[in-house]
């Protein structure tokens, strides 16, 4: 058998029942607590989301990106993207889920790259959802470029001591502890250059400049820390993964977050448009509904149809990395993705709050937010523009120059040889 | 088994031997005899594609689109539309397959609603590709909206006497017949006013007063025909259908026409995109290849992109129509691809041909036609508005209305609603 | 003398001395109190503020907007439009200048339409920005459609009682008044229908149900007021002009406010390319500085072109403003730039968020807050595609349609007329 | 007296004499000879031009781009623009009023570095229009980068023997004299690698292997060559300019081009629009006029605004032009045009076309033909990307880097010094 857009009835239904369970349930936390997601729990929080995470293990989609050894389902990709989009809908959903980014990638590369010391430690809490994690890479001279860093560890002893500052370690101000890329070896070629070390948040010497707002975040909220590490001594033991191998370790890490990015970017532009589409059906102006409006209609229209493509292209990669079960041999269409992710977001978000008209701009309506969020989503994991480029080198990788002075398909070049084929030399 | 992107080993077959045949030989013949796709074939066209046709038969590819109760293959849709992204590569493809519009669709109505008598005159031979007709219906006042149609069949004893003009009636210059739709009861609703009639081309009384070129065409091979009947008198049983019935037949005809443009589509935007990026490995300016300018990757980039994404849909809709066999389950996917196949098609070829420079607005190259049957694409089978206005209707089916002055997301009201449920009445 | 882009050198002077002015001084104000620019000034805020008005009004500038009869200068629209492009840069600058929205516009119709009486309430202090204003106009129902608005105002002996619900009253929270717009003869056509109403906000049945923050704004500091009238009672003086007139109040009022949105955008988006410049001139990734990629360089030219051309439209409505003296002269390019307005803004704004990577999503640049701005100027006074519309049927009243059935540019047609009148009838 | 967007009195009377001039008499030739505008004229043409040419004259309009030394008006840019405009309405009407390119940049150049033999010969002839020329300088191996050109000339006793190929030297077909830039010291830089040579159409050696059409034109009519130069043998006296100086003199030529270009475009754009707005008043479907329909309206306004921004800056450059008599200090806007010419040609074209139905991707309207006029304008002179990059360049000698690690926008850094600035020290 082949081409198949459906999805098999059983898995369907999980997909059914955790629809409804976000809609109804799990949106509730984001209008009630909508700036505690990444934060320790309180106990009245923890009432209401102890039960909920209960009834997502006990239908088998607790943590669904992991594979069983580590407590998930190992479904896949694919099932995973069709879950996903169903997350994308409520902030909330990934913690009851057991898929909270950045947790989930850095539970990860301890499962993958820890001593069994380090996972004791950190991978089982990480895992439940008990402690909270940062991940401290970025540096304030260059986000999307690992050549710039200069924060600093240098060996005293058994210990390594850490110098210099990092940038949008999100979460920093509620981690028990951060996963820190620091230079280890400053003449080494970029691949053997830097270490990874898990550094507990207690630690003396970590400490918190400012914690930055998004944009829409009250400044009090502000999760994306800049940190300064001044003589933060960690013992040798710290180490995550071989010294000089942080590259790899980080490597491993971005392979699925851009993917699942777009996969929940698929739930939440469904969700703008379904707000889209509600209002058009409720407000007249002018004598006539919005539905009946010719812009209106085309915006519908092309929203419906951006969405539409790109969930396709969400699930055709997804549907390829299970195939493959090798992230370098999708590149191409993972970084198609992660281009067209903010702009689909922000293309329909922004149609959203024009057909909301002044409502829509306000804080009374998530439309602004979405939007938002779309350009937050063309920043992280590296710049739209980067990721074109990785699609147009993928790409050419399939094609080669012309040879000689004409394109191939140059019709008076081809047109003497059609001659030829088909009528003989002497025409 | 679900969601898969595959092709059976055994059609993948198939399409690569068509494709090979495809790109070599028939392609041979766009380049020798442009303009000569629609017409009767001479001598030395017949001796070249008499041939080629063989060879389609023989694997099983011939008139992919028909049912074998027509000579046909039966093979539904979905692999329908991976056999015309081959044949959109070259104009000639599809006569030398066998999907030749528009006598595919002047075939399919008389095969669903012709006599014996006039399946024996005219379905074999176009069937066989020995004959070409035209369908005439469009007129000079409206293209898009047969309410304003005027030309008229009066009865008269035994025979229909038609007067009036009708447009872009293409090909009707080769015709051996021609398919008009006429007014026969002017005071009836337009789903019993007009009937369709088979003429032949000969008969006194039709005068082709131009042939319309499109623009790229050679004025003298025009062959979009403004048409005159005058007093054009033909048998009653000339009635392709009921009498009264002409509605039906054309909705019968324009059923797969958008889909098949689509899907040819796909492979003329693959064309393109396959000659911006050989260009883009084959040019240096200012020292730099092409293909390393970040410009030009964007422009590989966004058109792979788009191209990817609306194979995937178009292979969708494909599939859901083989799946409903129903094409107006499918409305909305069919209108949407119906909208996005003029925008690929001339964006893609559009920056295919910035990257070419000069040469690329030429004659030289086949950039610009390709350019140009976006633009008519855009038109033909109804203007990209009407569809995108289709696409919002069927949309706003799956919506209702916001109960209350307020969205159903408006936070206020809902956050009440989930303070109660979360925390209980009196919080 | 004739077509000149120069602004002459001693208004020019003031011009530089304005940017000064809010460069350095003004643009403190919007750092340390970010939302407090329409509220009544602290004890503190008074003491930095008094003296910087005086400064606008010894260099003749203050309330530019204004005619000498009302303390202003008579500048006329086009060194207004100079004038504002500066005050757009700052958040405070149009208080500090004398030219606050919405009391300016308040004041003009209070001056325009107001008793003595009237004004010697409330025009002065308005002026003098002594006190704020509330204009309550829009109603839940419907932003952009006054035949919708059913807020009430019935006639009671000497009284009128106002009841009903007005949305979007911009600080309603701070005013000291508000104006009012009730409908006072529900049969009566439109122009008819409504009158406007000077009422204290202390008088007893005003009430406001909710403050909305626009995105990005504190909630706690939201200041779009739903605002509910019950059996609000005030005496038949406090009509403003004639019963039944508020919607010629209305269109007063209207007449500047788009066209000073625009101004004042030209200075904001100006403001984010000196950002993006900046940082291109200012950030190394991957070897190279963002100002040497092309990409960047792009979205650099893309924007100049953009304010540029924009920029030149706005000084070419205000120039036609002060030529016709009327703006229903003008009504074309005003919609014009209303329609640009918020879409030059988000553009650039959008392209200086990307180039400063994810910092520019924060809350420490002030290029989220600009982008959504653009958002907001895209719905207040009318959303954009009700412009469109305007600007489309104020270019069709200098068409008419084809004579006959093709168009006047038909190529046959007319090739036809031109051989007879060049070569003469018998060729 | 300062900002000023009309028209002396006097010379809009001329532009009002140009245009109905053009519209009704200059048309016909368009529409009669549409590919005759650069071939030597044939008697029926010569009696109809020759009166126009001679009306032209007495309105002291002809060759309005050249100064009173050269018979040309001396008029300005400003000027120059606003007659531009309407020469741009017929392909015809540069010729009629003396300023067809590519004569009239060739006259210029050899007007500034003609020996008096040189001017003598070719001069006169070329500003009169009595002879054609053909500017010879684009290789195939790059059109916009001279650095990669390999024509060589050398020097054989008194004589220079010229080999190679040139591209697109337009007209070489109906040329009395090309001229040819070759390589006379290749191991000299740039500034001093190449010369100007004059030749004589006739002489031994130069063969036009082929003649290129755009697309639309007949092959058979294509007019772009690609010249082969085989030991074209040329006396030393045929050197135009100094030896080695080539590029000076090309820069000389490139100068007004560009700018030229933007002036008729504004022209060609205006008569697409007309016709668009024309056909939305003429045609009804679904039982609306077009012009009612919202879609149709968003194209007639979107059009328009992109028309008026485009020509305010098209008009803006020209003034300053003339402001500052030097292109160089006019480089930005110049760039900025140029990018703009295209895009705004193609857009509005774009519409119109579809506006129009089927009947506009004919031959039976100009409207696909204009829009192929925006593809070549997209890489004529240069393709849009290299002057993206000039316009980014140009802004940026505005702008220097940030001092220290953040934006000198950056808020926490700025509120700091404001505070102090406000509040002193100590708070």
């Amino acid at each position: 058998m082949a081409w198949d857009f459906s999805t098999d009835p059983d898995f369907q239904a999980k997909i059914e029942w955790a629809e409804a369970m976000v809609r109804t349930e799990v949106s509730r936390l984001d209008l009630l607590w909508p700036h505690d997601v990444y934060k320790p729990l309180t106990e009245a929080q923890r009432a209401v989301v102890a039960p909920l995470k209960q009834q997502v293990r006990d239908q088998g989609l607790w943590a669904a990106h992991l594979g069983p050894e580590l407590g998930g389902q190992g479904y896949g990709q694919l099932k995973l993207a069709l879950l996903n989009e169903v997350l994308g809908m409520a902030t909330w959903a990934p913690r009851i889920f057991g898929t909270q980014a950045p947790d989930t990638g850095n539970a990860e590369i301890i499962a993958h790259y820890g001593t069994p010391d380090q996972k004791a430690a950190y991978l089982k809490p990480l895992l439940e959802g008990e402690i909270v994690s940062c991940y401290s890479m970025t540096e304030p001279s260059g986000g999307a470029d690992p050549a710039v860093f200069v924060t600093r560890a240098v060996r005293e002893g058994d210990d390594w001591v850490i110098n210099g500052e990092k940038f949008f370690s999100s979460n920093a101000r509620w981690a028990d502890f951060l996963i820190v890329m620091a230079v280890t070896d400053p003449e080494a070629p970029l691949l053997d250059r830097m270490t990874m070390f898990l550094v507990p948040a207690n630690t003396p010497g970590v400490q918190i400049v400012r914690n930055l707002a998004l944009f829409g975040e009250p400044d009090e909220e502000g999760s994306h820390a800049l940190v300064r590490y001044t003589d933060v001594r960690v013992p040798a033991s710290s180490a995550l993964g071989e010294v000089g191998k942080a590259f790899a370790v980080a490597q491993t890490r971005l392979g699925g977050g851009r993917v699942h990015h777009a996969m929940r970017t698929v739930g939440q532009a469904q969700r703008a448009l379904d707000m889209m589409a509600e209002r058009a059906l409720s407000r007249t102006t002018q004598g006539t509904l919005l539905a009946d409006k010719q812009l209106v209609q085309s915006f519908l229209a092309d929203s419906y149809i951006e969405l539409q493509q790109f969930r396709l292209l969400v699930l055709y990669t997804a549907w390829q990395i299970d195939k493959f079960q090798n992230y370098n041999k999708v590149r191409k269409d993972i970084a198609a993705i992660k281009v067209q992710t903010p702009r689909v977001l922000e293309s329909i978000a922004r149609r959203a709050v024009q057909v909301h008209g002044a409502l829509g701009v306000t804080t009374e309506m998530p439309l602004a937010k979405i939007l938002s969020r779309g350009l937050s989503l063309a920043l992280a994991d590296g710049p739209t523009e980067v990721h074109q480029v990785t699609v147009a080198r993928q790409l050419l990788r399939g094609y080669k120059p012309a040879e000689g002075p004409w394109p191939s398909e140059h019709i008076p070049t081809r047109r003497e040889e059609a001659r030829v084929a088909l009528l003989g030399e002497g025409v």
